[in-house]
């Protein structure tokens, strides 16, 4: 039934100016709703969705959507809109800027977490929402649900982020770089400036591979190909045939890296190389702190002055495995956030376990919502 | 002193027939040795370097080589041999083919480690060496090290492989078929036909990147970098500087980013591309068990009857935050060969932690050495 209840809608914002200063000229907001609002309006579920998710949910969280289930249009009023400057609807690299009738492309300016935040926050007060019981998002969507609760304060009751950090950390940004490097170097990339029908699909395809490695964990890996060698060639996502053709020659394809091929291959043709680079800079300027407290403040200090402002009980989840936003950045958001349950999943699913631990998160949000929002159960 | 008496060689041999069965004409092997053979010639310590190492150990392991230190040439004759594919002066892709007069770049065939301890053992054999002491090596260099204990039965007595593992894991081939991709997708890589004046530069440096993180932790780069900004815009590495220009437009440059593009962009110029990959695919050939078990034992089987034929007593060193290859991959070589004893070094340095945690890795293996070599102290 949650499917059939879905909404999908754009809204349009005539100018929207920019953390960076720059205003963006008319700016689409894409977004999806499921289930209805209540006559208190106080059944507002926010969901915030990662890097390469959409304003649909169903399409990435599909197995904690339905009625029973964590995400439960039968309940709640759910609201997710895609973040600025990527593919999926919303003002992005591949929009028409009014200015030149031309794609923005690599001239798209800078955005931040907390742009999106306050775009969508637009979205809401169209829809007559003012108050949201409960926002939930993991890895980037986890930065946007901590961001929620301190642009707008009061606004989120509660919140649920998962694999996620206060700060992008030193390790995520140098991941960021070395995606970056890999897709400037594409011959196709043309400094971003590639036309629509040639793509640098397979800088794009490798960015993903790495990104799809650090999104897992060594023993998943092991568990699931082990040596395992792959007949055929696989899907081979090179660009020059005879390159593949030398290096494939008198060598096993195996498993593990005919998978990453697939995964790759299959993804970029779906994504686009400017948005993709654009959402690796965003995630790098995520820091809750940044402008929120004096400079006199050292680091731990000016974290846990930040924490402290944030709503209570908020649920912090963790994958035991996540490498990328590894637990103990999730233990000091509940170390310093007041009365938070901090619960972490026992998983080799790496960073990737809030979407694949499926069953294991769906149980340990439907208790916590149950316990904070009984009203509703 | 160490210094003073290292010998810097090259060895040919007139044709040397690959695990492959393609016969190469005309095999350089460039090697170093340190101090000298004492007359019952069973001083001998042979180190293997890893992936992008060579066989001057100075340049890569010099505060473990001293008079007193772990590689003490005043009591052991120290030998190390350069890798075939490696471009430090054994025969690689940067040489001649004889047959055609031109370098093999991307027809250079694959090669095994078994190749380069058959390959070495020649070596040997032409210094009059029948025995070797003790073998180190770690990543790559410690698969060398269990391949010399399996090729020649008996020639190595004692050995010490660190941060490395029985078998490449799918995890490592999987990296491993990333940095291909990487470097493949490199606008001046041209299927490995590259022009020697111009590399495809900026894809090995991102794959080094790739390589660097995968070798080091979270945790170390939080330690060093954080979120620190880096003034100016750092070494750009980039071919294309319009698109780095547009990239950098607006955005600080982190440290642990431009850290990572002044390390890619001082690794790219000295080594080359195609030897890079090279190693990348003998290291995923690297499985202890190939050919040597019944194909009617199962994996955990074949992998320790393999190892249950191994010398006594190896010193088995881990890193524990190596995500590369985890301790668990080196407790069960510990698990299997008899005897074994076990180190794991409490370090956030990540696998090249073999490296970097020069005077713990010193202590452990000088603690081995005297104990197994007392006659030496």
């Amino acid at each position: 039934m949650s499917l059939r209840s879905k909404k999908q809608s754009v809204f349009t914002v005539s100018e929207f100016t920019l953390d960076s200063g720059f205003t963006l000229p008319r700016v689409d907001v894409a977004y999806c709703t499921w289930g209805s609002l209540n006559t208190a309006r106080n059944n507002v579920m926010l969901i915030c969705h990662p890097f390469t998710g959409c304003a649909d949910v169903e399409k990435w969280w599909l197995p904690l959507m339905d009625h029973g289930k964590a995400f439960d249009p039968s309940r709640w009023f759910i609201f997710c809109a895609n973040v600025l400057g990527s593919p999926f609807g919303t003002t992005s690299p591949l929009s028409f800027n009014p200015c030149t009738g031309k794609p923005y492309g690599p001239e798209f300016p800078c955005t931040t977490i907390r742009d999106d935040v306050r775009l969508h926050r637009m979205v809401l007060d169209h829809l007559g929402i003012s108050q949201v019981a409960v926002a939930v998002g993991g890895s980037m969507g986890g930065m946007t649900v901590l961001e929620w609760q301190l642009c707008f304060p009061g606004f989120v009751q509660r919140a649920i982020p998962m694999a996620t950090c206060a700060k992008q950390s030193a390790w995520c940004i140098a991941w960021g770089e070395v995606k970056r490097q890999i897709i400037s170097s594409d011959r196709a990339f043309k400094g971003g400036y590639y036309a629509r029908d040639r793509p640098p699909l397979q800088g794009l395809a490798a960015a993903r591979m790495a990104g799809l490695l650090t999104y897992r964990s060594s023993a998943s890996y092991e568990d699931r190909f082990g040596r395992k060698i792959q007949r055929g060639t696989g899907c081979d996502i090179s660009t020059d045939v005879k390159a593949e053709s030398k290096y494939d020659t008198g060598r096993p394809l195996y498993a593990a890296q005919s998978y990453l091929r697939y995964k790759g291959s299959s993804f970029a043709p779906t994504f686009d190389a400017n948005c993709y680079l654009h959402i690796v800079s965003k995630m790098d300027t995520h820091d809750i702190t940044r402008d929120r407290v004096s400079a006199d403040l050292d680091e731990d200090a000016a974290l846990f002055a930040v924490l402290g402002t944030m709503p209570r009980r908020p649920l912090i989840i963790s994958i035991e495995s996540d490498v990328l936003c590894p637990p103990q950045e999730q233990k000091l958001l509940a170390a310093g956030i007041p009365e938070a349950e901090f619960v972490n999943i026992a998983s080799i699913a790496g960073h990737d376990g809030f979407l694949v631990e499926s069953e294991l998160i769906n149980d340990a949000v439907l208790k916590y919502l149950r316990r904070e929002f009984s009203m509703f159960y």
